[in-house]
């Protein structure tokens, strides 16, 4: 286990991306988006996945500088072509826009078709929280995850996250996965030749399995049951079916898949308070009710009532002090990589 | 248990509501709202909540004619001051007003304040849902289930409800509380002198119970874990703190604060794919996506793979035909009920 700086790994992975023929700006977003999942402790979407993100760059499954198409149809409302450029830099620009269609109108959103993986979702929602709107991120995800009374995979696990400002606290914020477990998860797990824990996931042919490697092979249960189950139809519904992405079976499989795009649909809403509720204040609000919750006292186990976000908040606090570990695996994959492009991995 | 016509039920209380001084159209909306519950076999929001609506009115503890106030601050959303009116009456028309913005604008949202308990929510989704609408309701709820981690209750079970226009089909509908259970499900049991499973609830002292009264006496816990409870708060803040309503501890109970008004809140967003994305025919995909889905393999122990609102739809076309089924306790309370308006109960 290494420590790095912030800044280090940005710099870094910029660079690599750029030396791979990646526009400086996008290759600036691809960077931040992995670096603010390390730095969050999201590992699974963090800088481990500049292997495969380059990999489908360099073979042209992905277009990352390929021009973006806006149709603006509603006065609030648009949809994105990604044209096949990376979900980071799409998704960057779409959640923008989201907010500035808020800001006009109070509630603005933006379909994405044709994107790639968009990372964390939080790397959209959190700092447009920060610029005060409410904000909505979700995407579809190539079919892994099978619906409640399935036998067969239909959706994927498809991420859903919100950030809401909270004027002198940190925004409240949601990331998740609609599986049990964010994938990932279960692919670190592997690399780890851990065991999973039962309920996780289902093998190929339907079983319970405990093994990552047959929940890889196989694919992951939605949380919550039924109800988990049909909000990952509606993210799929919304993500894919209403922007014109591909949906179900239809998708691409980042690690999969190297003869086809992912296409995958992504979809924003942003709420600006200020707009819709002006007479409010909304921020104010949120102060009132983050105190109400935090005087809660524990159920028996815990020491405090933890807000969405908030364990993140101080992994990122602690981690901009003391650095980013990684893995001796990660930080040597990150190294080679770099080495194809005579770029030296800081030490 | 005696079998109604739909319209049957629907005459007598809306009769039973303008007997008691309400308005005729929103009694009929009232009337309505109980009816469809019933129709879908959700008999925790069907005709069964009649004599607790009637109490609040008659008791003044409702204003069911008061005149709504409507501030439209953004070109795509606005917020509904309710006066303290029916959650039946201010939903019904803060979900239409949300889908004449959409048809304007794309994307259109509706928060309303100063409310009461607005029924089943997919009476809201659903109808414009057949008028080719996508629409989201939430609703924040009395305080009775405790926030993942902690020992007290803050929010409520916090419905959340979506449908989606899916052509040839009957639209995809979700209509659930965040609560693993819906506490009227336990209300039920109590009613019953039944037991319920373990882990829907605790009781007041934060413990484990299968005993209905403990846990009406305690609050049920949030579906899905931290992610289910993160969800509730999200309504919570979308409902209660945007809107301008109570939120939290401040919110008045139904059944048992007699002494104030409830102070809810509730969110709507309603979307029309036709302006949002024109060029698409997004009802014809989700016929795709709904052919996809029903054509896979179901998971063993199931005979078909179900989707959210099939069930429902299957059984109020069953109850169209052959009745509406109501316990014998619900049948002799709407009779006495009617009987103290001299109106004689349908047999």
């Amino acid at each position: 286990m290494l420590f790095f700086k912030k800044e280090q790994l940005t710099n870094y992975c910029s660079l690599v991306y750029q030396a791979a023929g990646v526009l400086k700006e996008r290759a600036e977003i691809l960077a931040a988006s992995m670096v603010h999942a390390s730095l969050r402790g999201v590992e699974s979407h963090g800088v481990s996945r500049t292997g495969i993100y380059l990999k489908r760059i360099t073979s042209g499954l992905v277009q990352p500088n390929a021009e973006l198409s806006i149709e603006q149809n509603g006065r609030s409302g648009a949809i994105l072509d990604a044209k096949n450029t990376t979900g980071q830099y799409a998704s960057s620009e779409a959640s923008k826009l989201a907010a500035e269609l808020a800001e006009k109108n109070g509630i603005g959103c933006v379909g994405v078709r044709r994107s790639n993986h968009f990372g964390a979702a939080s790397f959209y929602t959190l700092p447009l929280a920060r610029q005060g709107y409410i904000v909505i991120a979700m995407s579809n995800a190539p079919t892994t995850m099978a619906l409640w009374g399935a036998g067969k995979p239909y959706t994927g696990t498809n991420p859903f996250s919100y950030a809401v400002p909270a004027g002198k606290f940190e925004p409240v914020v949601l990331d998740m996965a609609t599986s049990i477990v964010a994938r990932g998860k279960i692919r670190r797990a592997w690399k780890k030749g851990e065991k999973i824990p039962s309920g996780w996931a289902i093998d190929k042919n339907g079983n319970p399995t405990e093994d990552p490697q047959e929940a890889l092979e196989g694919y992951v249960l939605p949380f919550g049951g039924p109800k988990g189950s049909a909000i990952a139809l509606f993210i799929e519904t919304m993500a894919g079916v209403l922007t014109g992405a591909a949906f179900g079976p239809e998708l691409g499989s980042m690690y999969n898949d190297f003869n086809k795009e992912q296409n995958l649909g992504h979809f924003f809403i942003a709420i600006a308070p200020s707009i819709l509720a002006p007479g409010l204040d909304f921020e104010k609000r949120m102060e009132t009710m983050i105190e109400q919750i935090k005087a809660l006292p524990p159920s028996t186990g815990n020491e405090e009532v933890i807000l969405p976000g908030e364990i993140e908040s101080r992994i990122e606090k602690e981690r901009a002090e003391n650095g980013i570990p990684l893995e001796d695996d990660v930080v040597q994959e990150l190294r080679d990589i770099g080495a194809q492009y005579r770029l030296n991995f800081p030490d």
